[in-house]
């Protein structure tokens, strides 16, 4: 059975919780525990510690996956408190080529294999 | 005079680039000069000198423009050479608060401090 509560991390630890966003790609969001608005003023050790996870993350889903592309981005326009979005991409989604925030490209669904399983395999990669 | 041609680098060195995006907003993207497709194919030297990079063009964004907020984005879907967008928003810009390849949200005209003057303090703190 899947996953439907995005509210609970799929991943935590002192430093840093990740959550699934509800989405019909594979997309994760990175938070420190210790809120900061950007990156630049995080200490560099928790910098540090969320490139390297969200790196994890996209390997993660390129060897999970075989995703056409990985996107990242850390917006946090509307709620000011830094994240990291890590979003494997395909060809034929929803909004490929386009970002996920730009315009629908056409009717989508994916033949993937489980999040639940991606989850299994990330959670092991950062142990 | 402000530079107009986009396509000439506004800071170098042996490992990258970084060019101006022609736009409303204060925008810079920073490549890898050995080409990549996503940062996790990267050295992971090559790694850490293209987010200390990011992490210097987003510090000197803030501090030169007092921008509302920093947007960082890895996409690569049109060419998939990895590059790492950073932004300067305002929540007066045109697209303020979606992501500028959202929804336009309104006409803008920014007055903002010149390009030319930030290239030259971010080509400093590069240095």
């Amino acid at each position: 059975m899947e996953t439907n509560d995005i509210k609970k991390p799929i991943f935590e630890n002192e430093m840093l919780y990740i959550l699934k966003e509800d989405s019909s790609i594979p997309w994760v969001k990175i938070f420190p525990k210790k809120e900061c608005k950007e990156l630049s003023d995080c200490d560099k050790s928790i910098q540090d510690i969320l490139i390297n996870t969200m790196i994890v993350a996209q390997k993660a889903m390129i060897d999970f996956y075989n995703p056409t592309k990985i996107n990242i981005a850390m917006f946090g326009n509307y709620l000011p408190k830094l994240h990291i979005h890590v979003m494997a991409r395909f060809k034929n989604d929803s909004h490929y080529p386009e970002p996920m925030w730009g315009r629908k490209q056409r009717e989508s669904s994916l033949n993937l294999p489980s999040f639940n399983d991606f989850i299994q395999i990330l959670q092991e990669k950062l142990k």
